[in-house]
C-alpha cells in the first residue's frame, strides 16, 4: 500500500467538505478552527431536533465526550443514526473515558447505540473501552504500559471499526492493516485542544476518502507534520497552537512527502 | 449623509457600554474579547432566571443562534422583550439559517416574539429569512447570486429594521438608506469567528448610537479596517485573529479616516 | 513568615497536580490551558452524574459562575461535597455577583451548601458577597471605594476561608493574616479571562500546599508576574494573552524571586 498524505488534503482544499461536530465546550473553537484550516466547513450543532438535519448536510460527523451530559449523548446517538444512514464516517474521541463511570458507560451505549466507524483516543482510554484495566488520570492521562497495537487490533477486530490510539506514535488500524505515524511533537501534549483536533482532522480527512484507517494515518501524519514545524519557532503552548494552526493552513507538498513518517504492515 | 466610522469608535471607548449576550459556545470569547478590544464591558449569560436583570444593566443585546437550543431561543425572547422595553438595540445574528429546519423556525419565532432591531446574516441566511429560495451548507455559505441589496431592503421594510448582510461588500440598511462597507479581507473568512464577532462589534457601536443603521455601516468599517490591518503581516488565519482583535484595540482616527470605504445612498 | 512563591510552583511542576473545574463557557479554555501551562492536568466536567466522581480524583476544585445556571449550581454542589469530603481545596469565583438576583442568590447557596475553602473575586463581587452596598456592572466592575482590605477580613472570619480580592494589588486573607500581592499588570484588565484564570491557578497551587492563603498569595504573584513579562512586548489583549500563558510555562526561579511582590501582615 502506498499511502500519500498530501494527496488527501489535497482533495479536503478541493472537495471542502462540511464536518459536523457534537463535542466539548473547552475546545470546540479549536476543532472548528482546525477544520477551517484544512479548507473544509466545520459546523457545531448539538439540539436534538436538529442534529440529524444537520448531519444529512455533512461529510463527516465527529463525536467527543470532553464535557458530555446525558441529553448531549442522547443528540450524539441521533446524529450517529443519520450519519450511519447516509454512508459518512463517525469519528468518536472517547475523552476521559476511564475517568468516571459515567464515561465508561457513556462510551459504551454509543458503541452500542450506532456503528462508529473510528474510534479514537490515548492508550488509556482506548484500553479501557476495550475492557482492560487501566489506571487514568482525569482526560490527560497516557501512560498504560500495554501493547497498544495489539489493544488496538483486538479493539478493531470486534467493533468492526478504525481504531486510533493517539500517543508519540500514533497507531491507526482497522483490524487487517497497522499504521504507525511517526510525526508529531511533545508540544502537542503540553496544548490543550490538541486531542480533539486530532479527531477532527480525522473527521475532515476521512470526509474525503474511501479508506478510513489510511485516511486517519494521512490526517494525523498532516497534524503532526504541521506540530513538527510549529515547534521550531514556539515560545510556548499558546504560540504553539497558533503556529499549529497556521503552519496547517499553508502546507505544501515538498513539506508533508518529505517528513511523512507513517509505517504500514500487516496487523 | 456623512458618517465618520470613528467618531463612533470614539464614543464606545468613551461610554464603555455594556453589551450583554446570549450567543453559541464556539465563539463565546472572541465576542467578549472583540467587545472588550473597543474598550466596551461583555457579559454572556444565558439562565432564564437573569436574562432579563442582565439585560436591564445593558446597553445593547447580541443574540446568536450557532449552537442555539429551544431552551436557549426561550431565554434569547425574555431577554429581548426585556431589551425592547429598556429601548436598546437587539441584535440577531441568524447563524446558519437555512441548514435545519430549526434554525428556520426558531429564527421566525424570535422574529416574532420581540422587536429585533438589527438582522444579521450572510447572503444565504438572510434569503432563508426573507422566505427567497437559497441552497445552504452549514453555517458557512455564502454564494447565493441574488441581489442582496435588494433582499436586504425588502426585509428591512416588511420587518422595520435595520438589516445587514455581510460579505464582500456589507450591505446595512434600515430600509430607506442603504451603506455598502468595502472594508474587510478576505482572511476574515478564514478564520471561525468573526461573523459572530461582527455582531458584537454592531451590538457595541449601535449601544451608543441613535441612528443604528449608520452605527451599524461604521462598526464593519472599523472592524474590517482592522482586518485590513491585521492582514498585512498576519501568518495565516489563527495569527490573523489575534492581529486583529490587537489592531482594532489600538486603531486610530488617521488610520480609520484614511481607509474609511463607506458608501450610502437611498435605499 | 516567609513565602517563596517558586517554592510552590516548583510543586507543582513536580506533582502535576489534577485540577476538576465547572466553569464558564466563555473562559473554559484558557482555564484549562492556564492550568496545563503550570505542568497539572486541568479536567472540565459538569454532568451531574459524574461530578463527585471526578472530584474524586482531583487535588482541587474550581468554581466559576459566568455562565451559570441553575442545573450548573446543582451540580456544584455536589462537587463541592465530594472535594469536602476528600479535603481538597475548593475555589469558589463568585463573578458576576451583584450583576443579577440570581448570582447573588446561588453565590450564598453555594456558601452555605457545602464549605467553600476559598472565595475570590474582585472588590465589588465580594462586597455584594458579603452583604455590603455597592454598585455593579456587568461581570466587569472593581471600582467600590471600599476598603477591601477590612471587607476581605471580615468576610473571611465569618465565613472561616479565605477570601481572595483580585485588582490594581490583591489582596489575600485568611481573617488571621493579610496578604497584598503588587504582582501584575494593567493589560490584564483589558483581556477576558484574566480573573478566570487566576482563580484556575489558585486552584492549582492550593492544590499542592497546606497553606491556603499563603498558596493563593503565591499562585497570584506568579500569575501577575507572568503579566508583567507578557506586557513588556505584547502587541495588544490578544497578543498579551497568548505571551502570559506562554510566559508562565517558561517562568524560573530567578525571574519570580526578583520580582515577587508579596507583602504579609496580620489582618
Amino acid at each position: 500500500m502506498t499511502l500519500n498524505a498530501y494527496d488527501v488534503l489535497e482533495r479536503v482544499r478541493g472537495e471542502g467538505p462540511l464536518v459536523h461536530h457534537l463535542t466539548n465546550w473547552v475546545t470546540i473553537f479549536d476543532c472548528a478552527q482546525v477544520v477551517k484550516c484544512l479548507g473544509a466547513s466545520p459546523v457545531m450543532a448539538h439540539a436534538p431536533e436538529e442534529v440529524a438535519d444537520m448531519t444529512q448536510l455533512a461529510s463527516a460527523l465527529v463525536l467527543n465526550i470532553g464535557t458530555l451530559t446525558t441529553s448531549m449523548v442522547e443528540a450524539m446517538k441521533r446524529a450517529a443514526s443519520a450519519a450511519n444512514k447516509k454512508g459518512i464516517p463517525v469519528v468518536l474521541d472517547v475523552c476521559g473515558a476511564g475517568a468516571t463511570r459515567l464515561r465508561d458507560v457513556k462510551s459504551l451505549e454509543l458503541l452500542e447505540a450506532a456503528r462508529i466507524d473510528i474510534i479514537k483516543g490515548n492508550s488509556s482510554e482506548i484500553a479501557r473501552i476495550s475492557g482492560e484495566e487501566v489506571k487514568t488520570k482525569g482526560v490527560d492521562s497516557s501512560e498504560t504500559g500495554l501493547d497498544v497495537a495489539r489493544v488496538a487490533v483486538l479493539l478493531a477486530r470486534r467493533r468492526r471499526a478504525v481504531v486510533v490510539i493517539t500517543g508519540a506514535t500514533d497507531v491507526v488500524t482497522d483490524g487487517q492493516r497497522l499504521f504507525r505515524v511517526g510525526n508529531g511533537h511533545e508540544l502537542m501534549s503540553r496544548t490543550v485542544g490538541t486531542g480533539c483536533m486530532a479527531a477532527s482532522v480525522i473527521g475532515t480527512f476521512t470526509a474525503v476518502t474511501k479508506d478510513w484507517a489510511a485516511g486517519a494515518a494521512a490526517a494525523l501524519c498532516c497534524f503532526g507534520i504541521a506540530g513538527e514545524l510549529a515547534a521550531q519557532t514556539a515560545k510556548g503552548p499558546a504560540d504553539f497552537k497558533s503556529q499549529l494552526l497556521d503552519r496547517l493552513y499553508a502546507l505544501d507538498r515538498p513539506t508533508v512527502e518529505q517528513r511523512e513518517r507513517i509505517e504500514a504492515r500487516d496487523a
